[in-house]
């Protein structure tokens, strides 16, 4: 928590400094660039699936609000998830293949702060209920929107870049954290899937109709994407549960798909039975068994899952260990290696990482379709 | 340097506790494993330039002096440089391909303590100089012997492992740090390379008259290496500058081989001009400055170059940035893999690593021999 303390209030300090920066150098005429970085240029594809990002003077072109998403989370898992869980419904609708990646452009820091807000006499673009006055956890108007990212994507034309699609994102709390009064005890409202589903839609017609007075988003497809925040005590983030693509026409949404993501952490709490896959659980059970039978001081085994459509899609081992040498490490890594691909559930891509109290010691990779997990063990000279 | 305190009083209560625990369960009679896993197994290989490693009983087999080092060392890089520079030097002794690797298991933690501390009527057994009770920087004897780690080799013959070579690494002091009186100022005493050297070579023979005495090291081929501790402030370890390898019935050390060993941190202070080399260099400052003129808010670029006979053989780049966003990471990723292709030396192995306060973002590496980068980001659900 401390440490979440402090990279908040360095990304806050960050926010201020970099907004002022980012406004100069984002119009293409920033200087400092070499002079054979002139012109936009492309970041290059590290994969297959990945889109290319876009390169100005030889600047990447950083968000407009840049950083409001690091200050808007307490629980640093939703900030992740939320992002990458947005690209991955971006790639449905713009094939990286066909797209360019910018981070986005249309939205800046004071605007998504003040979308953020309450609506008030003082902040009439408030996409949140008026504060009711009341404190009561079921009376109060609760906050829905939590945090918010519009990511771009520009079709190439030669050497030019055209503004082609918009995916915006929407964050909406299944928990409001809220004190009655300044530095207070914290309290809850908790908040239904249907009420954040209402609510949810609802904002977004009101985001799309305030895109659409911006001249540049007139006439481009925007995508919609509503996501369910995870509590503050979490280990792993919310998920996206709709989305809506709209013509470069469509000022109304008109309708809504549904996208089946769950994520579960395992093992799970005995007392709440809400795993994802008993199976897949009882896969990473028997791993865990074997490796922390294997090797003393294993101070904490744990996996995110990730599911689409009930299918495990991805999954995230995190291994915690005391350090005691560089030789251990290597050979539990060559270790696992054999346990992961013995124990692990087949078919979906997984990460394991090792770490100790000084941080990444070895990681393991196996990537979607792949037969076998590379390894790598941190080394220092 | 708290983080690392953290970790030192932990890796001492954990000596404690595993002191004893590493005495029942390495004799291979543990309790516990799963009747699957009776017997000796091996870790298998990650990559073919590695170690297979002993497992008993579903058990790794852990060091006898397990943890030892981390208590010795304040400076974190000599302890990950001293054991994977052992393991380089017994590669050249003791050939992966025909060995298994097997955590030392002749020198006990207790042993290793006394023969760490100086010679007394309490210690007759310290390899360090008597206490002469002058605080004098160049009057007093300094402690030359500051680690000391076994790795032991085996040949596999059907099912059964035998002992068939040791190594032990010897780590001297280039600078011992004392106090006056307890809980005073640190003192610095300087320890020139030929008086190092010089001191290296006796305390190594010393160890070999002592492993000779034990039944089982009586005809094992034994080598010792000697390794020069980086200074407590250095932000790359020491290294190895001396090994002889002695045969089953040697008792005194005949011979002595060079290791050209080198370990430098880039940029370097503009104060010292102790380069490596200065192309590696450049070609990092060139890296450097397009990478920081790319991507703002990178809060720092350093490298470790590693050289073997004045050849660069091995470089770990540390990239620390703020943590923005999740699409902020993949797309520098995807830029930096380009950018070290294009700068950073050809022709050695190089891993890079993009950290925030929150941990290790992304990575990328170079193997040796690989023409291009392959990366990871480090995804969280």
């Amino acid at each position: 928590m401390k440490r979440f303390k402090a990279i908040f209030v360095m990304a806050i300090c960050g926010l201020f400094l970099s907004a002022c920066g980012n406004l100069g150098s984002s119009s293409g005429t920033g200087s400092g660039g070499n002079s054979s970085n002139k012109g936009t240029q492309l970041t290059g594809q590290a994969s297959q699936g990945d889109y290319q990002s876009v390169i100005k003077n030889g600047r990447y072109v950083t968000s407009k609000s840049r950083g409001v998403n690091v200050s808007q989370n307490d629980n640093q898992f939703n900030l992740k998830s939320f992002e990458s869980g947005l690209l991955t419904v971006s790639k449905k609708v713009y094939s990286p293949s066909k797209y360019i990646f910018e981070e986005g452009q249309y939205l800046n820091t004071s605007t998504v702060q003040k979308w953020l807000g309450r609506k008030s006499k003082s902040n009439p673009d408030g996409l949140n209920p008026v504060n009711n006055k009341k404190t009561g956890a079921t009376t109060r108007n609760p906050i829905y929107l939590q945090q918010m990212e519009e990511q771009d994507f520009m079709k190439q034309d030669g050497k030019k870049l055209t503004l082609s699609g918009v995916t915006v994102g929407l964050g909406l709390n299944s928990v409001d954290y809220y004190e009655k009064k300044n530095f207070g005890s914290t309290y809850e409202t908790h908040i239904s899937k249907a009420e954040a589903n209402r609510e949810g839609r609802q904002i977004a017609n009101q985001v799309l109709t305030r895109l659409r007075k911006k001249a540049a988003l007139k006439n481009v497809p925007i995508t919609i994407a509503l996501y369910r925040q995870a509590p503050n005590d979490s280990l792993v983030g919310g998920n996206f549960f709709s989305y809506s693509t709209n013509k470069g026409t469509a000022t109304k949404i008109n309708s809504w798909k549904a996208i089946s993501e769950k994520n579960y952490v395992y093992p799970t709490a005995s007392s709440k039975s809400n795993a994802g896959n008993s199976n897949d659980e009882n896969a990473f059970e028997n791993f865990k068994n074997q490796i922390q039978n294997y090797f003393p001081n294993l101070s904490g085994v744990t996996a995110q899952a990730h599911y689409t459509n009930k299918q495990l899609t991805g999954m995230n081992v995190s291994i915690t260990t005391q350090f005691y040498s560089e030789t251990e490490i290597i050979s539990f890594t060559q270790y696992l290696q054999q346990a992961a691909q013995k124990y692990l559930p087949s078919n979906a891509p997984i990460d394991i990482t090792v770490s100790s109290t000084e941080g990444v010691q070895s990681f393991l990779s196996r990537d979607n379709g792949a037969k076998k997990f590379t390894s790598h063990v941190f080394n220092s000279y």
